[in-house]
This record gives C-alpha cells, sequence and structure tokens, in this order.
C-alpha cells in the first residue's frame, strides 16, 4: 500500500525538502490573479522559502514587492535585485547600520509602533524609509490597538514631521485566523480584523487619508475571495503550504507544494511504529492535536511523480533530537524497512524549511535558502 | 531591577546564543571526575554543542572518545582529529558511502536494532567497524528491549559471524529520565533502565560477557552519584544545561552555561508583555508547562559578568518565526525600552543551539557549529 518514493537519480541519504516547482507557481499564480481581481498590491512574503531561486519564480510571475521578516533576509534578496522591501518585523534599533545600508540603495519599508523608536530612527536614519504602524487588530502580538489612538496619533505626527521617514500606511498581521476553527471563522476574522484597520485610519482624520491597509496571513488571503477594504496582501505560507494550512481549509492536498522526505532507519510493527532519520532539528516541535494526540507530520503515499495521497493515520507521534518516531496502522508500517524513505507533509512549513536550508526540486534543481545573516 | 546586559564590545545586534566558557569547562570537569570516580568510560556526546572548539575543551581534559547523532557529524569531528566516535543513532544504510568512508580513518561505532540492517552491513562495510546493539530500557523510541531476546540473539549472532564488524556493546538511551518528577524518580529510573541493561547481557550468555554497557542521558549523570552497574556514560546536554534540566533538578543556576541575548523590539506594559527579536528559529518550539501555561524561556537578570539570577515570573509565553512574547511583572517590562537586549535561559539548549548555529563567549571570542552537512 504504502509506495516507496523513488526519484532514482536521487539519493535522498538525510532528510531533504523535496518541491514540486510547478505546485509552486500554480500557488503562486493563483494568488496573484486573486490580488489583481480585488485590486490590491501583492506584496508576498517571502519569510517561508526564504529563497532566492522562488523569489525569481515571483517575478517571472510580475512581483515586483515582497515582504520579509528580517534585516539581514531583506538584504539577502536586496543582493538579488527586489528594490521594494517591506521587513514586517518591528524595527531593530541595534540594527540601524544595516537599516541606513538598505535604505541607501532600495526602497524600504520599516514597522513602527512606538514612539521612542521613530523618534530615534529620525536621528539615525541618513536615507529615505517608509513606514508602517503597525495596528493590532487582535492577534495581540505586535501592535497598537484601537484603544490606544492617542499612541498611534502622536506616532503619526512625529514621522509626518520627519526629514526621511514618510508615513505610507498601517499594516497589520491577523494572525489569530490560525486559531480559527473553520473557514467561516477565517472569514469573519478578516471582516474584524480590515474593519478595526479601518477604523484607525477613519479615526487619524485627514493625516489617514492616503494611508495605504497592508494586510497578512496565508488562511485569509487563501480563503477570503474579495479584499475590497484594503490595499495590500502579504501572504507568505501558501508557497507551500503544509498541514496545518490544510487541515484549517486553507488549501488541498493537491496545494501542498513540498514534503519532507525522511530515511527509515528501523521499524518496530510490535508497537506500530518506525523510526526516522527526521527529528526536532529537521521538522521543528510544532505540533498539532489530531484525535487528541500531538503530531509532528503526516505519511503521504508517493510514485515516480510526487505525493499522491495522504496515508490516514499515519502521523509523527513524536520527534527528538535526529528521531522521528512514525506510527501508523499495521498494514502501512510492515510495508516500511531500514534503507527506504518515507515522505512526509510537515506541519509548519516555514519552520521546516529553515531548519532544513535548502531544497530539492522534483526535477532534480537544488534551492537555495538564506543562510542567516 | 533588570539591568541591561551590557558587555560593551559585544554589539549584539541579532538573537545570539552567549556562552561562558568558564562554566562550561566546570561542567566538563565535573562530569569527567564522576565518569573517573566510578571507573566508567566518559564518552560525551556532542550533539548539544556540536562545535569543533567546545570539542577541544573536553580533549583539554582528557576526552579521547565521542559520542555524535548523525554520522556527518561525525565527519566534522573526525576531521578534527577526533578517532574514536560513536553514532548514536540507529545506521542509515542510506549513508553506508560515508560509514566506509569513517571506519576507513577512524574507530567508529554503529548502532543496529535490525538484523535486516546487519546483514545489509556485513554486505556493504569494507572497514571493520564497532557494533552496539541498541536496547530499549523503558523510553520506547528506538531499540529492542527485554522481550525480544530472540531478535537480540539473531543480531549477536550475525555480528559475531561477521568480517568486518566487532560486536562491542549494548547501549541504552534512558530518555524516560526527562519525565521524572523528581530527583528520586530519575533515581528509579536509572536502576531500572541499568537492570534491564544488565539483565540482557546475561541472557546472550558466555556471547555477552565481554560486552561493554553503555549509558546515556543527562539527567541521569547528573544526579546518580555512583554508575557501579554499567562501563560508559554518554551525557551531552550538561556541557550547557538549560531551563528544562534545571527545572528537572539535574542542575543549578550556576551551572547555566549559555543564555540567548534577544534584542527588545516593542514594549506593551498595558499587557506586561515586550516582543523580542527571538522566536521559534532562534529558540525553537520546544517548551515547558509552568504554571498551566506554555513557556519557551525565562529571563535572568544580568550584570558586567554575565547572569546573576532568574527573574521570577519572567517568561517567553509564545514565539512565532522571529517573534518572542516575553511576559512578566509590571516592575521587570516597565524597565525594558527597545534598543535593550534581554538574555533568556532557552528551554532547551540542543535545539537553540542548533538554531543559532554558532556562539558568542563572554570573553568576546567566537564559537562555530557544526555546519549540517
Amino acid at each position: 500500500m504504502v509506495a516507496v518514493f523513488c526519484f532514482n537519480q536521487m539519493k535522498f541519504e538525510r532528510p531533504t525538502y523535496l518541491l514540486n516547482a510547478d505546485i509552486c507557481k500554480t500557488n503562486i499564480r493563483t494568488m496573484a490573479e486573486k490580488a489583481s481581481r480585488s485590486g490590491v498590491i501583492f506584496r508576498p512574503h517571502f519569510k517561508t522559502h526564504q529563497s532566492l531561486i522562488i523569489g525569481r519564480w515571483f517575478r517571472e510571475a510580475g512581483v515586483t514587492r515582497i515582504t520579509v521578516s528580517s534585516l539581514s533576509a531583506a538584504r539577502y534578496f536586496a543582493n538579488d535585485g527586489w528594490n521594494d522591501i517591506t521587513v514586517a518585523f518591528p524595527v531593530n534599533l541595534r540594527e540601524t547600520q544595516l537599516v541606513n545600508e538598505l535604505a541607501s540603495r532600495i526602497r524600504i519599508g520599516l514597522l513602527v509602533e512606538h514612539p521612542e523608536v521613530a523618534l530615534k530612527l529620525e536621528k539615525d536614519l541618513l536615507f529615505p524609509a517608509d513606514i508602517y504602524i503597525k495596528i493590532d487588530t487582535g492577534y495581540h502580538r505586535t501592535g497598537l490597538g484601537i484603544d490606544e489612538m492617542p499612541v498611534i496619533l502622536r506616532l503619526a505626527e512625529i514621522v509626518r514631521s520627519s526629514r526621511m521617514m514618510s508615513l505610507k500606511g498601517l499594516l497589520t498581521h491577523a494572525g489569530n485566523t490560525y486559531a480559527a476553527a473553520s473557514k467561516e471563522e477565517v472569514k469573519k476574522v478578516y471582516v474584524s480584523c480590515t474593519g478595526i484597520l479601518n477604523e484607525v485610519k477613519k479615526n487619524l482624520g485627514d493625516s489617514g487619508k492616503e494611508l495605504l491597509l497592508s494586510y497578512g496571513d496565508t488562511p485569509s488571503c487563501s480563503i477570503v475571495e474579495d479584499f475590497n477594504n484594503i490595499d495590500e496582501i502579504r501572504p507568505g505560507n501558501f508557497i507551500f503550504y503544509d498541514l496545518m494550512q490544510m487541515i484549517a481549509g486553507s488549501c488541498g492536498f493537491s496545494q501542498i507544494a513540498g514534503i519532507v522526505i525522511c530515511p527509515v532507519v528501523a521499524v518496530h510493527p510490535s508497537r506500530n511504529q518506525a523510526v526516522l532519520y527526521g527529528g526536532a532539528i529537521h521538522l521543528s516541535k510544532d505540533f498539532l492535536v489530531v484525535d487528541g494526540r500531538r503530531i509532528y507530520g503526516q505519511l503521504v503515499e508517493t510514485d515516480q511523480n510526487g505525493w499522491i495521497n495522504l496515508i490516514p493515520g499515519a502521523y509523527l507521534v513524536s520527534l527528538s533530537q535526529e528521531h522521528g518516531i512514525l506510527e501508523g496502522p499495521d498494514e502501512v508500517i510492515s510495508e516500511l524497512h531500514p534503507g527506504m524513505t518515507a515522505g512526509i507533509i510537515p506541519v509548519h512549513s516555514c519552520l521546516t524549511a529553515n531548519l532544513l536550508r535548502g531544497y530539492q526540486m522534483t526535477d532534480g534543481e537544488s534551492g537555495d535558502y538564506f543562510p542567516g545573516k
């Protein structure tokens, strides 16, 4: 029943993130077309793939503006010709030298949520930068809430009177869609969060009129069809998707663009388990709860062309540093032998990609990953 | 109350694993002396630090035999002059070329728990290798249980009649000590696991007589004083220790050899939180449950010399890719400002070290980390 994955030209000696470039490109096209239909700017987040090669697939699809999650990643992509980058993370004042280096040569967007930070930037910035005020629309991770309008107004004032900073927009990440139980709930979160964003803009009066409203997160951008009340979307995870997104309804199995190939190193039929070379340092300890237990990935059936089916009930149930414990029905585990490989859909592709730091494509090509510095 | 960490010569622009070399060396000496008092071989596990520089500190303390968790890490250390290495992970048959490369130039120890694997190795090995049979003494991750004596006997027979394989010992990792609730419980696990190991040896009769019994895990090796019924210990985490080990009673605060320095990028006094540049890709999503909630690290008080106190109630309560949410008492959060740094004891140092891939020492030196391939 379980087909062994056997692209013969690939050795798969160690845990490997195997990507199907066609699926990635379809995911890009689908999202780009949706943004275009809604008339919003498509500024994809590159934090998931962090790859120059994959970045170029976005460029081929007409993307010219991107989002990243760190200043050092901004430099990585700027060095590959990207010249309009938003760093969707509160400005790190310990890296103002890098901020200036970037601002000197590309259009850089920075997130600010603290007057102190704006005042410090005003002192230190040597080149122009776009500023977005980070708004907390319900996720409560970062940003200023609508109950903090006096701070938002003060921030807007500091930025507007600055030499180098231009107030460009209000930006939010609706990470609370990840906790949504259904597509309907995701849509509700979208309505609520974009509503708050619009209200903050209105509260800013004349000074808010020209501000762009920028909205993130893959669940919303995958499930909502019409982005009628915002100006920009910044989804990231959709390039690969993963088990978390699939279970949440953001994507179907056919949109899963990558799996992790793990060598089988031991089998224990008596406990319905196999041991994979594929642990916490390959897949990450992020988990989902399925039927009351933590799972770290799901086994897929594979053939010469790729991953063709989920295997029901076959999950990674435990990870240590290098070991992954795969548990599944008798008829699945009995097919596995040391020396084979197993294909796993990771729970959270962003963290898995960051751990594996490189890709193998199904056509044999390999892909880079941001080296981290 | 919270002192900002301020080694002035260090910039700490990004999340950084800061190590105190003196504490590391004391941890090495303490464990080496304990092994020596018990008359057991000290074969430390290098999977936590994965650093050539730190490896040399072990060499200076008289260590000549080491453990690693992957064949590629074995090559990394072999290239630095280590010539007696046990790879404490079931042999990966997809890397037999690397096994042979290593076996051609160093004394290599391999773990086998499956007759199929032993038969395949017998065919493929071109150079001698030490073989350890992996015994499951209660952790149920890998290895053969005492209820599988026929398989163990069969394995022993295959290895004993081999050209290149020498049956060297029985090896176990008592990972179940990590779930122990107290020091007493750790001691009980030790007694139970080493008891099983000795029983398997006895069951092997004459062919078991000269087998070495090898035992791992930091909690046991830290808490048990006398290793009277085994021949070798393989602790790894004790080089740094971490919050998990401290809470489990394996170490005290003074033995914590490293903290993660994270820039503060935002503060939200209204919700008793600060946002740190230090997320899942820096600290890992491994967590502890403290007072009913998940925590990913604890804040420490620091001065010019290092970390001097735990700060009660100040925990990382949530991590996303780059963000860490630090929550703590009013008087702590009110001291934090964007641009400062915060020192965090990580929950699980092995995974954190793997993510940060390099060290800064408190004396200004920097340290390498295994590049992963």
